[in-house]
C-alpha cells in the first residue's frame, strides 16, 4: 500500500491521515477473537484501570500472539509507515488499549515522542503511531482527540503525571494545550471497526473517558525508523522494544489466510 | 412562546426538544457578564470540583442575582414548560453548571426525578429541566448526553453515589444504561451559545469530563408543576426550593431592556 503524493503531503502538513474501514469485517473478527483471552491473562503485559479490573492497555501481544504478530507485519500498516519515515522501520511499542464500556479512563494530553525521548532516549521525532480500530469509534466511547499541525511545533515541555490514571505519562500543561488548540483546533476521527489512523509522534493527542455501553478497543503500533532506534533501556523490553531489525511485510491477506505465520525474516 | 403540535408530540415521544440559538448573542452576553462574579464568591451556593477550585455548580442565582432572576421568569423558557406540563409551574432548582475547561468533571448517568423523588418527595414525574447554553457546546467540551425515549420507562432503580465527584447523585447501574441505550441510542445536542434544551425529568442523561480549552457553562432551570410540589424538606432551600407560587412571566425582551426587574406578581 502506497500513500498518494497528496496523502503524503497531508500527513506531513496535518500530522495525521485517517483511513475509514481499511480492514474488512472478516479481518477485524480474526483480531477481535484474540482479545478476550489476551485480556483475561494475569501477566505483566496487562495494565488494568485504576478503579476496576478492566484492561487499560495490553503490551507486546505481537510477541506472544500469532494473530497480532501478523498484524505487526501487515503491509497496509508497515508500508505507509516506511514511506512516510523514509527508512526501514521496527516496532518500538505495541499496545491493545481497552477503553472498556463504562470503565475506560482518560488519556491526558500528551505527545508520544515526549515519553520516547525522556524515557527511552529516542534521538529524533522520526516515528509514528498507527491505530487500528477493533470496534466502531463514535463521539461517545472516548474517541482519540488530535490537535492538527501540533507536531510542527516540536516537542513540548512535559511533566510526569503518575497519579491521574493507572499508567504514568509525560503530559502537557493547559496553557500549551490552549495555545495549540487555538492554532489547530481538535479533530476526533470516527469510523467503523477496521479503520486505520496514522499520526506523527509529536502530534498532541488525548482521549476522554468512555461512559457509553460500547467498548472501544484500539491497537496501536508505535513505529520507529530503524536508524533512529532507542539508546536507553530503563523501561522493560515489553514496553520499549529492543529488536531493531527491519520489519519484512507479510502478504496483504495474512490475517485471513489460514496457514502458520511465516518465520521472521 | 408556544410549542407547535408537532413539537409538543416530539417532546412527549422523545423526551426532549432542542432549540439552537434561541437567545441572541446580546442576551447571552448579559447573562455571561454575571457568571465570573457569581463564581468568585465563597458561599454555600457554589459547589467546587473535587480536585480544583473550579465551580462545578452554582445554586439559586435567580434568588440573589437580578439578571438570572429575570431568566427564571423568561417566557421563552417558562411558557413551553407550562404548556408541556399542563399546569402553572415553579422553579424547583436553579443551577449554573461550570464544566470548566480542563477541570470540568463528569456527571454520571442519572434521572433528575430519581433525586427529586428520593430526596424531596416529589409525587409525580411532572417536571422537566430546561438548559440554556451560555457557551457553545461541541463534541469536546463535555456535552450533555441524552438517551432518547428513556423517560417512557419510568423511574429506574438508583444508587447513591457519594464518591465519584464532589456532588452526591442518585445514579443508574451499567446494565440498565446498556439496555436503555440499546433501545434509544445516545444523542448529544450541540449548538451555539444561546441554545435551549428542554428534557423530561425521567430522561436518563450524563456528561463526560471537559478536557478541552473551552468552558461549557449551562444554566439549568428545573421546573415543576405547581400541584406536584415537593413534600419533604431535608435538603437546603437553596437546593430544593419551597416557594411554590406560580411563575408570572416577564416580557420577551426582559434580559436586554434596561430597567429594574419587575416585582414578583
Amino acid at each position: 500500500m502506497r500513500l498518494s503524493p497528496a496523502q503524503a503531503d497531508e500527513y506531513q502538513r496535518e500530522g495525521y491521515l485517517f483511513f475509514p474501514g481499511l480492514f474488512t469485517s472478516a479481518e477485524v473478527n480474526v483480531l477481535n477473537e484474540q482479545v478476550p483471552k489476551l485480556y483475561a491473562e494475569h501477566r505483566r503485559e496487562n495494565v488494568r484501570e485504576k478503579d476496576s479490573e478492566a484492561v487499560r492497555t495490553n503490551f507486546a501481544a505481537h510477541t506472544y500472539n500469532d494473530t497480532f504478530g501478523r498484524l505487526a507485519r501487515h503491509p497496509r500498516l508497515i508500508e505507509p509507515a516506511m514511506q512516510a519515515l523514509g527508512d526501514d522501520v521496527y516496532i518500538h511499542q505495541f499496545k491493545i488499549n481497552g477503553k472498556a464500556a463504562f470503565d475506560g479512563d482518560v488519556w491526558q494530553w500528551h505527545q508520544d515522542y515526549g515519553t520516547w525521548f525522556n524515557d527511552d532516549d529516542m534521538a529524533e521525532a522520526r516515528a509514528m503511531n498507527i491505530a487500528v480500530y477493533l470496534e466502531a469509534v463514535n463521539e461517545f466511547n472516548g474517541p482519540l482527540m488530535l490537535i492538527p499541525r501540533s507536531h510542527k511545533q516540536g516537542r513540548q515541555p512535559a511533566g510526569h503525571d503518575v497519579s491521574t490514571t493507572s499508567y504514568p505519562l509525560w503530559t502537557i500543561d493547559n496553557a500549551t494545550i490552549a495555545r495549540l488548540v487555538g492554532d489547530g483546533g481538535i479533530v476526533a476521527p470516527k469510523g467503523p471497526a477496521g479503520s486505520m489512523l496514522m499520526f506523527h509522534c509529536n502530534l498532541v493527542h488525548a482521549s476522554g473517558s468512555n461512559m457509553s455501553p460500547w467498548n472501544r478497543t484500539i491497537v496501536y503500533l508505535s513505529i520507529n525508523a530503524c536508524t533512529n532506534h532507542i539508546r536507553r533501556f530503563q523501561r522493560p523490553e515489553y514496553i520499549a522494544h529492543r529488536d531493531f531489525a527491519p520489519i519484512r511485510c507479510l502478504p496483504d491477506d495474512c490475517l485471513t489466510r489460514d496457514e502458520p505465520r511465516a518465520a521472521q525474516a
